[in-house]
């Protein structure tokens, strides 16, 4: 049974919150759009129970915001790709990050950044804009690449 | 005691997480975007447990989120506001509310829809971004508009 804790909310964020406001939805979101497909690969980074993990990609996919695609089949096995639902997620990630890079980071700066693909590769905004060309961006027009505090300890929430 | 548990993760997605991934935490944010800065007040659109509303409450505000004022003293009673650190919430309800409007909204259209204000009066859309001006607008820039799927029935999770 999912639970429906919003419910008689008539908002469009409490209706989002029902579908990716479960404690760890975000991060199975933030693996696949960092191109960890697979189950295991997702498990070792995110060290969630597997029971839980089990539960949220069913949950997304049944959503519609995530596919399964076999990529083995003796044992089957799937990898996980985000639909273009899943893909609208994407500035929602990018407004969590720069939060987070402003107010929880470590010492060191932002762990990761994000910058705009191709010839341009400056540097991506908050709002998910390039602040070198100002165009704004989609999911598929930028990617992560290191940064400064991406060696240092784990930010502790303050 | 606060759990921790997305501890040892170097990502600025999960410390913001830890600090607002909480369930009703955003929703509770979103209620003093909306002005209802009143326990009670809260407390009736929400329909939260009293102590869940209380708990989430103290947290944003040692969080240094949203701040606490006394608007009466016999009974004493408080007020909530959000601090800059909670105003730099904006763009992420802002990307919530957007994805909810197109992928978890009523038939009849997006419940509430957000404009620029003062003269220009544009649609603000997903990433903050004015519409008719194309200003990259701040939380003190938009305000909320009662919008076509306002009276529908709440949105179901589909």
């Amino acid at each position: 049974m999912l639970r429906n804790d919003y419910e008689g909310q008539n908002c469009s964020i409490a209706s989002t919150l029902e579908l990716i406001g479960e404690r760890w939805t975000l991060l199975v979101i933030r693996e696949v759009f960092s191109r960890r497909r697979r189950f295991e690969q997702m498990q070792e980074t995110l060290g969630v129970a597997r029971n839980v993990l089990s539960n949220r990609l069913q949950r997304l996919v049944d959503e519609g915001i995530l596919e399964r695609r076999p990529y083995s089949e003796r044992p089957r096995r799937y990898e996980y790709f985000l639909t273009e639902k899943g893909l609208d997620l994407w500035p929602t990630l990018v407004t969590l990050m720069h939060w987070g890079d402003k107010h929880a980071s470590p010492d060191a700066g932002p762990p990761v950044i994000l910058v705009h693909k191709g010839n341009c590769g400056g540097r991506v905004n908050g709002r998910g804009i390039c602040q070198r060309c100002g165009k704004v961006l989609g999911p598929r027009e930028a990617r992560a690449v290191e940064g400064p505090g991406m060696s240092a300890a784990p930010a502790r929430a303050a």
